[in-house]
């Protein structure tokens, strides 16, 4: 058996010229707190305070980036408890026997850092995974589950997080949400994240029974184009009441346009009766976007948009086990003309922050950074969803700061379910913004104060900046 | 006179603390043979084991890189025997001597690596190309040439080459393949590979007379849309009967898209007739690609695209010369969107392998590490014609490993009709490979027995599970 | 107050094994002249040769990058004085003020760079810009500023300047370049460009007005298409006597495509009637694009393409201040296809030369090094507006150079109105350059003398062969 260790200057730079500065930046930043503007970890976790049940069910099932890996080297969902399928105890052991048997397909992911992490920072587990070790590795987190310091909650303190958001559905009564923020002993802060996307896409099937809950909630008439806007602000104000920082937005492109209201409300009757097309659908969704950000500009909320994925790219695994089990493909991405209707109206408002997000890589030098270089209401979000490892966030702030410097990106968020990996991810996300700076510092680029100024900008400022 | 040396140590990451581990995780894999399951080299060469005849037809005049960079500093294609323009004995001097005083303009490029090197490993010949040189390079290569070490069956077998697969016609008799396979001197493996492009293309100009021959040389009936599926069907597993693993694909995009029975059978039948405009031509392509997939599936022989290259850009150099004189020139290309129909139909067949290859990077970690990431059936394919460069290969893992690890690439390719550069190239890329893989050791982001399992992966084990 | 230095190693690569060689091949290229075949410099800053008069309008106002910056971190444009507004004594030592109030927002940009260097090479200020040090360093730059060493000419001959081009509207008379270029006390070498771009957009506004200018500054009948060629070669001809050696062009894409001689001549007459679609403006512009292609050839004004810019992106911005000011936002661009036709006419003319750029990275390695390295009329333009800093420069070498090598790109443009930065913009660039090829050293893919030597041909060759 190999022991597992951690290397105290991994994902460092190798080269010793940079090495120790990094060393340096990264200490400086190392103990900040985790702030988390966007993410999925159930509320109910942290309002309940219950313990978790089992190593499977809490590290395994819930990740899609360990099932897609597992999926693609041969294994089955179902077998892996994907989509909500019911373990028992035996087969949750098998499922992470599983994991542990693959665990070489895992090096060179970040999945690897992450899980690695969680072993010996939160479980103390000296073991790699592998077929040998998984029993023991099993065993020896199942056991710490069941204690009291590895509650949500007791977790959520040792990990040192400030802000957790959530992500909801707008016509949630966040009751959860308010049952935390109201428990006394809480001392934390866990915020709704305003997600409307299936209540923007009036062409898609179950958009009217969606609408007519969100009649439903808000108490208002939704049968006119008039009603759907009131219905959404009363949710986004009723949202924002319940602590919600920003709205959240993915749709398969990024366009906000606006339509002329006759336009608009024609459209929307027509999608009422049931008889819009695909393309005229896509038409109001962009028009419905636009009106989310001029109702940012109005309440304040920070408008996040996480476009162009093509979800569940695989018919019969969908229909099996549903959304989010690593089936979802990005597609490339446009976002200088599609904003420039939003930005044109609200790009200098002072009200406005839009963090823009992206799998597709080849906008950041070429889009983002020059928006958020002109935009003071634009954010470049940082590497999320697929791009959120090490080599990837490098090349993320070689491509995006020399257009857009340090100050114009959102703040590292972790956008998962799995709640043990955040301290990993974050951490992650700090070293190699160290070495990157380190870099910055051994080319004569930036001097060494210079280098620790931006990087508390990265880890405590842009967050705030962006979302608080 | 500069003298030529290969540096022991050449491509490998020159940082010292890289340096050690690069050099020992090549060493494991360096003289692991080759296997090249995608190339052009013609299968007469070893069928008829004849000595070459002299340098230049053997060294420039069938290499497109070389040609095309030639051309591009100022060169004539006719004085470098392109397109088969025959070349007396001092012409063919004449071209090398050309090439001889371009050195200069490969330096940066794989060309100078890979020509280097076969003059130093191959020849042992330690004159750096130069005008002063031509002509005592020319000769030693041409003695060694006549000589029995230097026919190509003695090569194949200090080349160390476990399998060469050539590219042919779906309508080649396959005559060579097979009286190469019937040699009972012969203890190598050349497998011929479907290549059916131009017989997928209905709206292109010889289309009908590719189908009759289609027709003759199966046996089919090729009237009907049926036929063309049977006689098709009839091929492959001709093919496959003389050897094949793979068919290829190079189209203008990589979509498959069945279509109804009825309109595929129209739109053949229009074809046929003559009269089928450029759309429907490449709608019913994407019909037939498909097809293609399926058929894959049922005869288990892997499917590999190559898409999206705009051939023979410059009309008066085609007329000329043909094809393959390097001017041919890479557009983007989609993968997410266009493949979700036959993946969705077959992503999760066991008996299907689809290798994906790109001249497009951007690709890379938007869209196929993502499908590799998830689909068992999907490969990634390492970098290829324009990017098969040390730079490139090494971009090309810094995209694809962090989403889909090692597991799940193709294995090296060399895609030449240079017979002599093969070695090369695949040292190439064993050295790039190594110097990544040295670079997540130093950054403690794999273990040394880890990184080299995965280069063991890479050169072994990849191209099997992809290709045998 | 923090002690600004200029480190002698900045921007050469930290790792020791590749400093030495770095800074060999730098210093062998550090002191040649400078070539700057693009740029915005004021002609009559040099034919007046009159000192300039503060700092804030020689160095913040004209400068783009600046502007946009601040603009991003929340300044006002207007106290910039963007776009001509007219600022007093006191605004602008306020806008210097504020441009050091925000110096930490500069951080990683090339601004910060070329400012620095500008201070501490120019103007001899050992001050880093902070709040505390803003009057003393605006106080010292305006003293020097009103000294003869610091007038105009004087700064031509210590930069080391062999040829600045500017760019100039095609009915300019060229006065200021005539009255420079017959002053016999001047030695330096200053070329207008021809950049027709308002004149080739029939459906823009203004569009009449421009061409009825045309042909009265020609004295050609412009009410025929036949009138507009004879209108264009006729300026063509004057720039050229008036020693342009480059025509200029930047559109929305980069599409050249012939119209037969009687459709280009009825949407001639139907934009002379202002009757043109958006549609057809575009159809026409891509012919007469082409056009100018062709009269290349004729001529030999090298012809250079800046494409894919969505100008303007903020309306507002632009009714206030107009053009120029930081809020023009790339878009995507495809060149494979959009200069078929062209190249198939004219790539092969021994008088053409055709220079792309680029704000789009993805085109590197994808298309234009595919393109410079088959045709010998076209090169690669070096990185650009958004992409001239120092790891964008170094991603360009390694996306180009393995498919072109070093004789296929254009030399360095600095593109800037910010006349001061001129040397330190050419300086990155080369110290930039000497990195690249000092790891190709330290990795034995080329030797010491084939380093210098290419990096001789970037900067002194290139530039000579693409432009002069």
């Amino acid at each position: 058996m190999t022991r597992l260790e951690l290397h105290p200057d991994r994902l460092l730079p190798a080269d010793p010229a940079l090495r120790d500065v990094a060393r340096s930046i990264y200490e400086s930043v190392r103990d900040l707190p985790i702030i988390s503007p966007h993410g999925h970890v159930p509320v109910s976790w942290l309002a309940d305070d219950a313990p978790f049940t089992d190593p499977t069910s809490l590290l395994l099932s819930p990740d899609h980036y360990i099932m897609r890996i597992l999926h693609a080297n041969g294994e089955r969902l179902e077998d892996l408890g994907a989509g909500g399928t019911p373990l028992d105890a035996e087969q949750s052991r098998a499922a992470f026997r599983t994991l542990c048997a693959h665990w070489g397909e895992f090096a060179g992911t970040p999945v690897k850092l992450w899980f690695e992490a969680q072993l010996v920072e939160i479980f103390g587990i000296d073991l790699l995974p592998g077929p040998d070790t998984a029993d023991a590795i099993y065993d020896t987190v199942a056991a710490q589950l069941a204690t009291d310091a590895f509650r949500p909650r007791a977790l959520y303190e040792r990990f040192g997080i400030e802000l957790l958001a959530t992500t909801d559905d707008p016509c949630d009564p966040l009751a959860d949400h308010a049952r935390l923020a109201a428990d006394p002993t809480w001392h934390g802060r866990v915020v709704p994240t305003f997600r409307p996307d299936h209540y923007l896409e009036p062409a898609r099937a179950g958009w009217n029974a969606l609408i007519d809950t969100l009649g439903g909630v808000s108490g208002v008439d939704v049968d006119s184009y008039a009603g759907w806007v009131a219905a959404m602000e009363d949710r986004r104000a009723y949202f924002r009441r319940h602590g919600a920082i920003s709205t959240d937005h993915a749709h398969l492109d990024a366009r906000m346009e606006p339509l002329p209201a006759d336009v608009a409300e024609a459209l929307y009757a027509a999608a009422r009766a049931g008889r819009i097309s695909a393309d005229d659908g896509a038409t109001l969704r962009r028009h419905m976007l636009f009106e989310q950000a001029r109702m940012a500009v109005d309440d304040g909320l920070v408008m996040t948009l996480h476009p162009a994925s093509l979800r569940n790219h695989h018919p019969a695994t969908f229909e099996r086990f549903g959304p989010d089990v690593g089936a979802d493909i990005p597609i490339s991405v446009e976002y200088t003309r599609a904003l420039a209707p939003a930005l044109g109206a609200f790009g200098t408002s002072p009200n406005f922050r839009l963090v823009l997000f992206t799998m597709d890589e080849t906008v950041y030098s070429r889009e983002l950074a020059p928006l958020a270089g002109f935009y003071p209401s634009v954010f470049v979000g940082v590497p999320w969803w697929f791009l959120d490892a090490p080599d990837t966030m490098r090349r993320f702030r070689e491509a995006v700061t020399e257009t857009a410097g340090f100050t114009r990106t959102s703040g590292f968020i972790d956008d998962t379910r799995a709640f043990l990996s955040i301290p990993a991810r974050h951490d992650v996300s700090r070293r190699v913004d160290a070495g990157y700076l380190a870099r910055l510092v051994a080319e004569h680029r930036l001097t060494v104060d210079e280098a620790h100024a931006a990087a508390h900008t990265l880890v405590a400022d842009n967050p705030r900046k962006a979302f608080l």
